[in-house]
This record gives C-alpha cells, structure tokens and sequence, in this order.
C-alpha cells in the first residue's frame, strides 16, 4: 500500500506539473494565441523565414482601408518595404521587432500598438526565440498598398 | 503514514483539478483574452451595462483613422449610432451581436470581422451570457468620427 501510494503520489505530482505546463504554454510566445486562422504562407521574395498572412479586411472604395494578420515564427520577418498612406501594428500576442529605416530597432510585445509613417522604410517580425502575431491596418489605400525593396539582413535583423 | 499519504493523494488530486480549472478558464468566454489594458467605462449615455473603452490610435491627419478596443460586460451594449465614414470591428474574444437598422441582428464571435456602411445606423454589444472583446477601426475620419442616438432596447436587444 506504501509503494502504491508513493507511486500515486508521484503520478499526481506529474500530472500537475503537466497541467501547470500546459498552462505555461497557453501565454508562452512560442504558442501564440490565435485569433484568426493562420492563412497562407507569404512569399520568400518579401519575407526572410516562415510569415504567415490572412486577409481580414480586402480594399475598397468604401472604407479605403486594408486589415489583416500576420504570424511571425520565431526568426522571420519581412524585407525593408513602405506604405503610401503608412501603416498601423498592433501586436496581439508574442514578441518581436520593428524598425524604421534610421532609427534604432524597438521590441514590441502583446499590447504594443507601432505606426509608421507613409513612404517610410521600416520592417516588422518575430524575435529568433518567439514566434509574434500582429494586426496590420493601412489607411488610405486610394494611394497604394505597398512597395517591396530589400531583404533584411542578419545584422540589421540582429542589431540593437 | 496512510492517512497522511491518502490525505496527500486527496491535496494532490484538488491541485490538479483546480490547475485544469484555470486552463478552462483562459477560454472561458466570461473571462476574455485581454490584449490591452480594460480603460474606462464608457458614458451611461451612450451605453447599456459596463462597456470599457481603450483608445489606441488617436485622430490625426497622417493616417486618418481611428483604433480602440472595448470590453462589454455581459448584456452590455451601445446606443444605436451612426459613423460618417463606417466602421469595421474585429471580434477577438467572447461572444456579442451587431445589429445594422433593419436587417436581422448578428450573432458574433472570436475571430469575426464586422463592417458597418457609412451613415448607417447599428449598434454592438455582449450578448446576455458572455462578454465580447472586440477592436474597433474608424476610417477617413477627416468626415467625422460618430453620431450618438437612441437607447437600445431590451426588446430591440434580444430579438433574433
């Protein structure tokens, strides 16, 4: 009776650290919180590693206003690029990076809102150990979307 | 020594049914996934219940757009009100209703995206057992941010 209560004991101490893991994991940034489904994988020419975009909001005439979110696995991040009209991040879960071309990179966690101003260079994306989920909004789109230019490199994505 | 290990078994076994209570709770639409801060509890003339709000994009002449979160208390929801330029909502959490003037009211939740016409009368809000989380976007708001109207009633709320 004395080595099965042990082992029951035992078996139950691991159970509740499982639980507590699984727990762990729920705000874990390698987890992230999904809100949305995780879309299609964006292409290699505009993102160096895996990022992964759903489109919420399609352009219009209307509301002249494109939404939408993005996954970051950890590492990945998009090539320098500018907005028109510029754009609006809010990061809903994970951490990660954005820089506007000049300026010192910022780390961006859940709850952090970025915006950065029309025609500027700026990138955005995960830091190399956690993965980050972000809302983009770009206003005004009656004067484009988007402009790709280059990759970001390891220093630049690196550098503090 | 076997009480003990029985009494042990029984604080071991509350441990873990109470951990996975915890994991169920983070789920659980009447404790809402908050992203942003709660902020502050929206004017009783223009809702019914508590309804939290948390600007996180202010008005400016850049980009034209306006963004905030609100928390709806169950069975909380706003008046009947208009936005000159439409409105598009992103359902992040819980479960809630929009209702535009004259068609039926909609039943929202995670992960649903919402836009609202220009000039159009609608109203949103919890529905009676769950709150809903819900990011708001007002666009060209050179035209104009939001027209408050009549109360909506408990009538007007719960008919399907």
């Amino acid at each position: 009776m004395k080595t099965l209560s042990i082992s029951a004991i035992a078996f139950l101490i691991l159970l509740s650290i499982n639980s507590r893991a699984q727990i762990t994991n729920k705000v874990d940034q390698n987890n992230p919180n999904f809100v949305f489904p995780k879309g299609e994988l964006g292409p290699a020419d505009n993102f160096t590693g895996k990022a992964w975009n759903i489109g919420l909001i399609e352009n219009d005439s209307v509301y002249n206003t494109v939404v939408g979110n993005v996954y970051f696995e950890p590492g990945a991040r998009s090539n320098w690029h500018t907005h028109p009209s510029g754009q609006i991040l809010i990061i809903t879960d994970g951490e990660g990076y954005h820089q506007i071309k000049g300026q010192p990179r910022q780390t961006l966690k859940k709850g952090d809102i970025v915006k950065c101003p029309p025609n500027v260079e700026h990138w955005h994306g995960a830091s190399p150990q956690a993965g980050m989920l972000q809302i983009y909004i770009l206003p005004k789109t009656e004067k484009g979307i988007v402009t790709w230019l280059q990759k970001v490199t390891d220093e630049q994505y690196l550098s503090k």
